[in-house]
């Protein structure tokens, strides 16, 4: 089966019955929906890239399971090359999109999926790999977009899922039927939920003893019964229903995320990939978070691409751009941004081979990775702020400019270098205000602090990771505590 | 005659028939506008704190001019301890309104243009400063709010206000009559004009020969014909009017900014302040930035004290207070927004007399305490995100928590510790959210950046405002190359 | 008496017997001594302020116990300005010898005992008070020189004074007799002991029960019996040693720390200023540590004059000051070392009064201080490392420089600038290297990081004096979980 | 001929008759001096590890001249894979020697003339291309230890070698003759040129019309007529001279760089690599730096493994390694220091083939990958600095160690947790001195800072390496100023 085009995957979402809310109110048509389309649209990229001759090496590769062309995001990686050409992908469609594309999450669940329920299999005589093989080439024959619903709300911090004052804090098995397994409890923050055909269900942290309930992964449609979709507020999302198309800053991308509940959802047995098997859920969710905290080293260095874009236009505009201290800020957006881009790279290509077959990134150095992205994004958003200048926040709204009486005054006196047209100025300051506060600020902050695991996980792999035993031996060798070295033995 | 309550105040507002512009439309009531409202609290703030016997004696003092008890944003500093009050009382206020009060940049004007004029009359035999006085004497007795208009639209940056390809973007004297001067042009980025009874015009920049015209300085009530307000765009503006309470996370408060057009606006003689005296607009700017960056010393520690109180309760509402990561991130944030507060105050503490008689502070202390504003404060916001959790960018809507059905999954699946309720836990982080992202995080952030001068202004400063022959005397010393000190001589 | 000129406190020291060791060997003169001279110079320079008449306000004051005249390292703060003149001298000596002078734990814990005492008395009806005024008076008198002793050698960290493998590792009393006590233990990283007449014992931490013994503070001449004082190594020690001036950097000063060993010392009652009472070791810790952390506010900013003079001349000697980059840098040098010594002010203005009579700082805005201490300097050594250039590390020894052959070479080739000799050069590129490297580096990084207390003392007193009760109460009411506040009420 | 043993690379260095000079002295015999001995056991490392099974991958590769195996240092990088290995190998060399080991300027620099000859010779017709060959097969062959000498001493910065006051600050031609060229000039900050047998000179910057006779690259044997070589002082060089191993910190290795002066040096044709063709300067210059950047990647990292182990070390020494602060100091030292290792392995894998056949790193990751370096070991130093405690700047000597009676009082005293030695912890604590202030401190330090271009360089190329236009582009798409992108096309 060809590889959707951008148009068709659009189409296909129509087919869909989803049981989705926004502000309160069911949404019959989420495909047209003003406040939902832009982040539908920054999906279809990721298929659109697919057919463009300059990004089709990158976005597409052939299926380890078929041989078959298939989009790269519901691949697996065969090798190192695999994961850097996923890192030049993500870095070129977060260029293109200037937010999330939200695809990352179900592409990662995918690698770590396929490699766990190989562990699992071998360990535990259960056939959970082939299922998932034959869900997966399911998937990739239908090119159909896929959410990793890992996250869950949680409830008590620090309070093991089934010690919770609720159970149902953490998705979990409710009922185990002949034919499949009834689950309970509610994904939040999921990305890209409402433009997926199917979720990809995952545990979320370290399960012990008595958990075994909430040691589940399965693979479910979008629309399947009992699953309710709580579209989740973004700063700004009413721009999107204004007239004109300048104060939302994007207007064709965004990302959205759900509280997406899962109220007694039956899962037949082709589709569950774990059930039960509660010392795996921590292998899956440390591979998750490899290739997952990989990810961030390509989408916020495309990202920054833009906002960088942005931020020397205006300084073009003001005639600024030769300032030395302008020049010196703009070289640092960059030295940071292409810091993560190299680290996202690195961790790719010192990628190592896992028993089921796929690759996964070296770890140590994909945290390392995630971990600036923690930092250097907001670092970038001060720089950018301040080369913006005060008018970042202050810009009469479009409104003003179509009045004929203030438009007139506007376009006068927003005017910076004569030859630059005064709505072009404001174009590029509602792009950057929307980067830094509006509808994808998220995206670059809020989300490169959280999303696959907040700082905290980071350090803590971190520390995990690394072998001190070796370095403090290093050290007692060159103190003499331990016989120094003889260099001429 | 009595200092106004907040009710008078507000009232005392709908007696101006201001030329205001929201979102293209003439708005014909700003007072009761649910847009603006909350802009207009945050000023009456002032007021009311004139009034409550814990903050009376911050809030006021005794006239320098008249002895008489005023409000200490129409006051002149009389000591440094005045200006100490200053800093604690802004303190006071960014904790009660979490984001702009507006008033600064008139009191931090007036002062500027008191001793200024006095030095302009000293030179050229003039009488702007009894002018000032006079005008200054009204403004104390009827309690009024000024807003200082400074800030330029500016055009090309660093081409001369004369030299500019439209004449207009700087202020401007464009014909000088028996009975007043005629001004032109439009001053961007003007915080709080809506909220005033008068504005403060003075000039941006240093002005050289040839810009004569441009040294101007003069008062001008808020509805003097000529004068446009247009309303400028904050992020999340539309949420104020939205039904509900929630969503907009600072129901109460909030601040504005206006492109206020000047478009051959009358003066009349006294209230004109400067007029030609190019060489005094530098004096003028470098003063009114002394004061202006030492603001920045009390209000956004003020700002602080909500954003870091709200991010320990979202802390204590998920049960991870304790844990040691979170604990010092607290302390750090703590950490920075007192040093900024010390910086505040010492300027203020180290203040010296003017030649008029007020007092300024000492301005490389003030420029330093407003660059480490342009910087800690994101820091803050940084740390903020981080804690918050991945939920701060994607709660559901308040129309969401309301629904009947949905409102129960919310209830349940968004409670963290049991004992919590979820609306408390949504309010607070739709506070972080408005204070990181949404209506008032402009406040923390952009102004933070440029309110006072952008960064690159205070780097000049410090670099001005140091005596590097003395330091190069003291290492010359110490390294031998001058005569070493004899420690017994 | 009159105060002390320097030459006369360097005779001083000659009358006591100290038992000091250096590099394993008994030092029988240290005043001559070419390794510790320097260290005892700078000493000598608050002597010699004191008899200055730019410094004489700065280095003298009032004595608050007698009236008379007496130098301010031995005086209590009788009030906010007599804090804020501390700091400012302090800089001046930071300027004067580009290193620690020595003296502030002294000034620092006799302000802290002085207070503490008196709240002792108050409780448990002894006399401590009196006693400690006597010879405070009896000090001032004879314008000693007094070193505070607080650090003791910890052991095994965490583990109580009393429950430690080896009871010495905090100094305690071993015996109680009718005329004195007898202590045991050690002082580690004594600053200044060699160049002092006493040393002020105090103990270091929180004491619980069971820890009674170890609660003693009392004063000792430097040479009392069981005194044992082992110098401390120091980077490019023995510098001192060769001829020539210019590779030692600092030729005239220094600082030093002593391991101090107090072996069954006995100490006579009216010399005993606590004795057992272990609940107000903490009050005296805390006490100090906020006159010391103040401290840093005042030396370093000094130390940083000398240090950015001498990177701005290294810039003029290759012809680079001019260059926006290196102007840059150096106003950031500034900015850093300003805000530290800004925050010294505040704290100092911003005291109150003890219930004995001396002031001392704002305690929450002195951790603040001290805190960006630990930080600040290295920043700071970094950007003067990034304009020294590579030759900071590869200098050609002055003994090359003084060769016939090699000195035509090196005069030749490490010319910049031509009319800046080479020599200047070296010298100023020498004494960079000493504080940044050597004799006097650790002054400005590891004291800065460890002198008043490690940076997460800071962090935790920053947690304790922070009123979280009432930030969170504001979050409350602005987000509307408590009654919003009616701004007309 | 078999790679040499370290103990044939340490004999073959007496043959030469080094005309060197240290504190002011003709040094007969630099092998066995014991200030210089350190630094060749560094260098012999280089050649151990070629001999070492688990290294001997890394350390070797076969010649891309005559396919033998020779030393890594002396190779062309014939893929990617070479230039990972040499990042590697790099890291096990800083891991085993904790300094700098002197190889890398070499290795760079004959990858940087081997292209960049090949280019001139394409242009120009000449014949340095193959000549190079030949000699780098002789290198290979004999394995010899090749120092890079770049570095000019400059004179007044910012003027053209040619317009120097003396013409002498620049390495430049002063006569060509038949038989080859004469030489005159100095460089400096000349690593490890003791301990080499050969120098590879080279220009230091862009030339411009009129420097043409600045142009020159050439090989010398260390020992040739006309070379002086001044040994540069390093922090705490007299240690090296004392009795005992501790205070010295790292007693075997060390590194030095010497002031080398060329006076008048007669060089034949057959090692002359390039003869006034100025425009291929800064070819050579910005392609040597691209591969010097990248090696940062590798030996910062390697000291820092040392570093770290240190650091847990001590923390283990005084029971605070599991404190929860330690830890997250811990984890950011080596979070800091993994993420420079990543950008010198992303630099490596992403490299490209030179036209001469052999492979260059990434230019703008690899001057991302060195600015990082400029900044991460000073915040790496002060976190080590900070868990070290007051005592890294305040031990007692070896001497006194050893003394009978001081050395029980300081066994006693210094001892924390009760089964370490207190040898130990003061080896471990010497050891981070000399990392932090003392002989090995240069190497983390300063050398991070300029070695390979002091910072500014990095930025002027990651803003020349960026296309500007193409993110520009990006942002005019995104913000519709030009035709937004039509997601569906």
């Amino acid at each position: 089966m060809a590889l959707k085009t951008a148009k068709e995957y659009i189409d296909s979402l129509r087919a869909r019955k989803l049981n989705l809310y926004l502000f309160g109110e069911l949404v019959e048509n989420p495909v047209d929906n003003p406040i939902i389309r832009p982040s539908t649209n920054a999906v279809a990229m990721t298929y659109k890239l697919a057919h463009e001759p300059e990004t089709e090496e990158l976005a597409t590769t052939k299926s380890m399971l078929t041989g078959e062309k298939v989009n790269r995001f519901n691949s697996l990686f065969k090798s190192p090359d695999d994961m850097v050409k996923k890192i030049k992908l993500l870095r070129r469609l977060g260029q293109r999109t200037s937010c999330c594309f939200q695809r990352c999450v179900g592409m990662d669940g995918i690698n770590a999926v396929f490699s766990t329920t190989y562990d699992i299999d071998q360990k535990c005589g259960t056939e959970y790999h082939q299922r998932f093989r034959k869900w997966l080439t399911y998937v990739q024959r239908e090119d159909l977009c896929i959410q990793g619903a890992m996250t869950d709300t949680k409830g008590q911090r620090g309070v093991a899922p089934s010690q919770q004052a609720d159970p149902d804090q953490f998705v979990h098995i409710v009922e185990r039927r002949n034919d499949g397994i009834v689950i309970r409890g509610a994904k939040a923050n999921q990305t890209g939920s409402v433009n997926s055909h199917e979720m990809l269900v995952m545990p979320t942290l370290n399960l012990r003893e008595g958990d075994e309930d909430y040691a589940v992964a399965c693979a479910l449609p979008m629309d399947t019964e009992g699953i309710t979709l709580i579209y989740g507020r973004q700063s700004c999302d009413l721009r999107k229903l204004e007239e004109g198309d300048i104060d939302v800053g994007n207007f064709n991308f965004g990302a959205h995320e759900t509280l997406t509940i899962l109220d007694n959802v039956f899962v037949p047995w082709d589709r569950v990939f774990m059930c039960g098997e509660r010392e795996f859920a921590i292998t899956l969710v440390e591979r998750f978070a490899g290739y997952h905290r990989q990810s961030y080293g390509g989408c916020k260095p495309g990202i920054s691409d833009v906002l960088i874009g942005a931020v020397a236009s205006v300084a073009d505009y003001t005639g600024v751009r030769k300032a030395s201290h302008v020049r010196d800020k703009i070289a640092e957006m960059i030295h940071l941004s292409e810091s993560l881009h190299g680290e996202g790279l690195a961790c790719a290509y010192e990628g190592t081979k896992t028993e089921a077959g796929n690759y996964q990134p070296d770890l140590l150095l994909a945290n390392v990775c995630k971990h600036n992205v923690t930092r250097f994004p907001y670092e970038i958003v001060r720089l950018a702020q301040d080369i913006a200048g005060g008018i970042l926040v202050t810009t009469p709204s479009e409104k003003d400019l179509r009045h004929p009486v203030l438009g007139k005054y506007i376009d006068k006196y927003l005017r910076a270098v004569p030859d630059v047209p005064t709505e072009d100025r404001l174009r590029m300051i509602a792009l950057l205000h929307s980067m830094t506060f509006g509808l994808t600020a998220l995206n670059y902050q809020a989300e490169s602090m959280h999303g696959a695991g907040s700082p905290m996980a980071q350090r803590i792999m971190i520390e995990r990771l690394t072998d001190m035993d070796a370095k403090q031996k290093l050290a007692r060798s060159i103190a003499g505590i331990d016989k120094r070295e003889d260099v001429l033995a």
